[in-house]
């Protein structure tokens, strides 16, 4: 309540409380009166209307608005299964691949690169989320058969981007991950229609996205009755304009405390620029990320999209080397356990 | 090129650009040579990969990305025609209504509002994007059926958001003007989608978008056919929490500069609190925005969203009659004109 | 209280409450307690620490921290006076000049053109604040004699920069109001030093300050004695980069509403382009500011620093004029009164 | 050029340039010509001022405005000595102690630990920046007279900081570096002060600085005749709230990519909670960062200021254990050479 409240006006925002389904406790201080509110917190938008009422200051929210994707909802990790695969469980996941599928060379190449570096999971995007109409869309339903068929013949599971609703059924037949992009995490149509797909979904986090805003956008999902969700961390939009973006390193062991989702890094898009990425894989795995999506490309200088954010082949190899020895040393002697 | 790029390696890197299609014109200082490259623009994203390339500093795009919505492309002014109404002509318009539809009562009160203020459209949301999935969702279809009613009654056109693809042909046959909200400014699908529509666009900026960005989206709307294209600024998000988000009111001027399309300002949503929403909104006509959307309700302390954004009916009389004096003043006095 | 806190754990934190000398108010909810705590603000930074003990969720404070910046502590709305000037009255005050003293004849002309337009103060930098120490850096003692020179000569009262706690005496011997630069929002050596002078202070927002912190900074400076502080909004620094700064329109109602200081807007290094400097203006006198400081330069073509952000002077009188319109259509017909 | 700019024009700022004392190099492309400008860039502020002329679109810098602190100019890294230890050489350095010193005893004891975890400097404020002017400001001269004795008594050598170019010459009697804290990173008066010293200094970021203004405020320093200077990055401010800043954990390997400089990272600063200083620690070693800075107190619920982000004395000893294990798996499997 304001300074100079009335026990009138006190008495009212009481009433007006319990009015509409709430109880409200009140602690009257010598200067000023608080009123705790307590209840149902479905529909705690409309509290904040009483800042509307006379003598009232300010509503202050105490409750977390997320309940699936809260720790205090379920015990333990989640850990996601794809095949022999374990996301969220003790091993850190290697994602990696183009950022766009452009040819069945391009893609078998990258595919043979992944395999060679023991990294766990193909990326590659068939449909393209471009700022500019006139830049390459991606090869959409061919990219997708591609995928299949590099898949089949190298035995990687595949994650692709899907941005559309009509299309999450499609992407489905193809993918074993589904990934909704940073531009997307708060179309809520994509979100509940993925959320009724039967394949895990990794989640980015968009540029300006809170973290209590990414783990609302997750309960859109396990709302929806899709309970395999990776969340992926990959750079926020700040004044910084040396890298692409802001890599928010320290939202890795603030979700791992909120929430029991698997929580993976995206350093090639969080920096832009491939000279970043291996110190910030280093970096990832230290704080305690369950994994990597990285980018990496057989001629990442003639990429039609994100080329000088990939990878070469030889610095792939030399990442996954420093990860295994940084996992170690982290299991072993620093005994930090996902 | 770095300081000590060799001969060598600008020899090499004007190659490379012919090579890919461009012209290059290099210029050999004491200390450093530049190289400008000239050239069809639209797949300059692959000149950035340049940066691989020995003895390249930094590949810096001096070209602005987008066409259609660029002043460079069109003279004068687009002025969207609505029946007798024109948005982005001579008139400062004003778009108000309540944030979401809740019921027949409440639409058509807020109708009557409207009409008794003078203000020129009809707003009121039968889709609502929420963060929760908790959250009223809005009334959907029925909503649509209520707008259209509402209109039909009161003859003020209406505008209403869309936040799906699989809804655009739908939403597109109640509504004058098709909203696309701050969510989905790079959900790609959906601006081909109502690039396609054979209604006018009301294409609000993200919280994290550049004005570069806006006018991007704004290009896809363009180029897939739909040249009724209204940019909306509402507020971005900063560090400064006293307000919901920052309203970036220098984007006008910057916007006006750029682009020949209408802007409007959202005082509501940027502000997130009735309090500020006149003074914006006198702010928002003397920098030379061409209207307003703004939120009123009949009784905002028991809407079911955005409560304390919304005008009383009396306070929103009072911005009506302000706009008018400021809307003079600036023609007669100072001769601005849009 | 976290949501399975024992009833042990929340005696203990009563009792801790209590031993650090304020009073507790308890209130137990189905799942979660509230523990209200109130008592006196000023070591409340000590009270974060419940954060250390079992049980405890979270502490989010409720009181304001600042106090004689407070509306709360003063009724009306402090005046300064500068001779017949009245800064914060009912009248739209203008400072203008050139960023940096260059030498006696621009200033005299710059002062000149302050006087032909009926702008109030004359404005100057002697010591600058410039990113690089290679810049040129002011005339410094020899600008203060040619500040004291016009002022004389014009009788215009003068506002100039101090950088340094072992210069406030000496500028303030030649200024009339004191300016405290964005880049020393948080000196408070120096906001103590000032707050030690005889003579208005103008305290500059930073550029990453909040509006709270910024009248936590003004707070030093009344609290060490001088209740003269003129606020100004210049700014913000945000992710959008199509003007140097974002100009925080919002500030403007929301610190009239918090605090009885008067605000005045900088339009110039706000958006760093002339361009902008019309509409800023425009904007400011109609969001309900005090007045504007902003930058004028007889040939900013030729200026030592921030020429592009200097009007010239056929812009200055137009801008002069149009305030004046502004001014007497809010005051007549508006109603609106500062 | 503008796209419309004519031959007149153009041949006018090839003559303007001149007459500033710089070369053009035009090219002329079909839509649009570019300048290319070379020569001394001390005072190319003055450049910016073409955008004044006809014809002109935008006015870009290219080279990078530092010197003295860029690898351009110095082979190999600055490596710093105080008595045995080396900051910026192959050991990872670690400073701790308590945010405020507030007693000998609080002091002694946190000495005690540092020394024990074999920390290698102390740190420790006599003088502290708060943000309110009735917060604690740090027990002043006590207090460096406490580190004296302190450090006397444990042979570690001390860091505090420094905020008023008046006590410079007073704490550097004391202190074994000189601490510029964020809040003073433009304070240019202090930069020059602290240049002059035969200290080395810390310097760290603001919480909105860029990492180009970081390296300009260290040009400051480094101009004026100090070259010890290390260089801390402690989270820059952005939208989110979850953390009290956010670690910008790129900035280390773009620093250490464009200046010759030790850099360090506090992470206790940066996450504002002790919870979150164990993994950032961890990512601060992996990245490549050449030390920590980070708080640590006796009993942190007591502290007076910041507790809740001080470690206590077994989570610091943790932290030690876990440092050294990173930095061996780095050093001796990844070849990673600082």
């Amino acid at each position: 309540m304001k300074k100079n409240a009335t026990e009138a006006q006190i008495e009212q925002i009481i009433r007006w409380v319990e009015s509409v389904g709430y109880r409200a406790h009140p602690s009257r201080g010598v200067e000023r009166a608080i009123i705790g509110v307590l209840g149902d917190d479905r529909t705690k938008s409309q509290l904040k209307s009483a800042e509307y009422l006379p003598g009232v200051e300010k509503v202050m929210p105490i409750l977390k608005p997320y309940k699936l994707a809260s720790r205090e909802t379920k015990d333990g990790n989640t850990i996601i299964r794809i095949g022999d695969l374990e996301i969220g469980g003790p091993k850190f996941i290697i994602m990696a691949g183009p950022c766009s599928i452009e040819s069945e060379e391009q893609l078998m190449e990258s595919a043979y690169i992944v395999k060679k570096g023991a990294a766990h999971i193909l990326r590659g995007g068939a449909f393209k989320p471009r700022t500019s109409p006139y830049s390459f869309q991606g090869l959409e339903v061919e990219g997708l058969k591609l995928l299949e068929k590099v898949r089949e013949k190298t035995g990687l599971p595949v994650i692709t981007e899907v941005m559309n609703t009509t299309d999450v059924d499609l992407v489905g037949e193809y993918a074993d991950i589904l990934q909704v992009g940073a531009r997307n995490i708060q179309n809520f149509a994509l979100l509940k229609k993925v959320g009724q797909a039967r394949k895990p979904v990794l989640l980015k986090r968009g540029m300006a996205t809170t973290i209590e805003e990414l783990l609302m956008s997750a309960e859109y999902i396990l709302s929806s009755g899709n309970d395999r969700v990776i969340l992926c961390e990959r750079g926020i939009r700040t004044f910084e304009t040396a890298t692409r973006n802001t890599l928010d390193i320290s939202a890795i062991p603030v979700l791992k405390e909120l929430t029991h989702l698997p929580i993976i890094v995206d350093p090639s898009h969080a920096s832009g620029n491939w000279k970043y990425v291996l110190p910030l894989s280093r970096a990832a795995v230290a704080v305690g990320a369950d994994g990597l999506l990285i980018e990496v490309h057989p001629e990442p200088e003639k990429a039609l999209s994100d080329g000088i954010q990939s990878l070469k082949p030889e610095k792939f190899y030399q990442l996954m080397e420093e990860m295994k020895s940084l996992e170690r040393t982290m299991r072993t002697e620093m005994q930090v356990l996902r």
